[in-house]
C-alpha cells in the first residue's frame, strides 16, 4: 500500500470511495447503505459540477467528499461533507493533505468559503480542524455556530 | 400592509427580497452589498433548481432563502440559509408560516433533511427553531453539532 498524492476521484474510483464511506459509518456506528448502493450514488455525484471527491493512497485509504452550493453573499460555499482516513493510515498527515487539495479544488471551482459540520463529542476532529485553520470559535467574534436539523 | 400567505418568490420579487436581506444585515451589523447588487444575484438564484425563496406579506415583510445540495446518504439536503421577518411584523407567527412552506417546498424538491446554521449568541433563533422541531441537541444522541469555517 502506498500513500500516493491526493487526487480528484473519477467514476473509476466509485467502488473505493464507497468502501471507505461504508467503513467510516461502520466505525462510527452510523447506519449505512450497502457499499454497492453507495458506489452507484458516488459514480453519479462525481460527474456533477457541484460535488467532488478527493482520494489519497493506492489503493485509496483516505477520502474527502465536498458539495458546493450557491450563496447570496459570497457566491459559492463549499461544504466538506465527509473526511475519512482508514484507521491503519492515521497519524501520517494524510488528512491534512486531503484537506489541502479540497481547499485548492473548492477555490478553483469558485468557492470563497469552506465549511465543515462536526459533532460536539468529536473532539479529535475539532482539534484537527482547529490546527488546519477551521477553529470552533470564530476568530473575530469568539462565537461558535451550531447546526440544527430535522428530517422531512 | 397585509400579512399575505407565504408563497414562492419569482424574479419579480428580487428587489423586495434584496431589500429584506439588506435590512437583515444592517440590523445584525453584518457587511452587506448594496440592495441593487443583491437583487441581481437573487434574480439569478430563484431561476435555479437548487435554490428557492419564500416570501410573505404584501409588500413582502418576511423571507426564507433555501439552497439544496446532493448528499451521498440521504439524496438531497436543504439548508435554510436565511430567515428574516421585518421588526415591525414580528410576534405574529409569520416566521413559522414561512418555515412551514420552506419545509413543504424542500420536501417537494426531494430533500429528506432540513438544516439551519445558528450562531451561539442568537438564543432567540435557537428557541424559535427548537419550537419548530429543529432542536439544538439531537433528540436521539443529545449531542449538539457545530459548523466550522474558513475563507478560501
Amino acid at each position: 500500500m502506498v500513500d500516493a498524492d491526493p487526487r480528484l476521484a473519477t467514476v473509476a474510483d466509485a467502488r473505493d470511495v464507497a468502501r471507505l464511506l461504508h467503513a467510516f459509518n461502520v466505525e462510527f456506528d452510523t447506519p449505512t447503505p450497502r457499499a454497492e448502493v453507495l458506489a452507484e450514488r458516488i459514480a453519479s455525484l462525481v460527474e456533477r459540477d457541484d460535488t467532488f471527491v478527493v482520494v489519497a493512497g493506492s489503493p485509496p485509504n483516505a477520502i474527502g467528499l465536498v458539495t458546493l452550493r450557491p450563496n447570496v453573499w459570497s457566491g459559492t460555499v463549499a461544504l466538506l461533507d465527509e473526511l475519512y482516513v482508514e484507521p491503519g493510515a492515521r497519524g501520517r498527515g494524510i488528512g491534512a493533505r486531503v484537506l489541502a487539495l479540497v481547499v485548492e479544488e473548492a477555490a478553483g471551482r469558485g468557492a470563497t468559503e469552506l465549511e465543515v459540520e462536526v459533532d460536539e463529542p468529536d473532539v479529535d476532529a475539532q482539534r484537527f480542524y482547529e490546527r488546519e485553520g477551521l477553529p470552533l470559535a470564530d476568530a473575530e467574534t469568539g462565537d461558535r455556530a451550531f447546526v440544527v436539523r430535522r428530517t422531512l
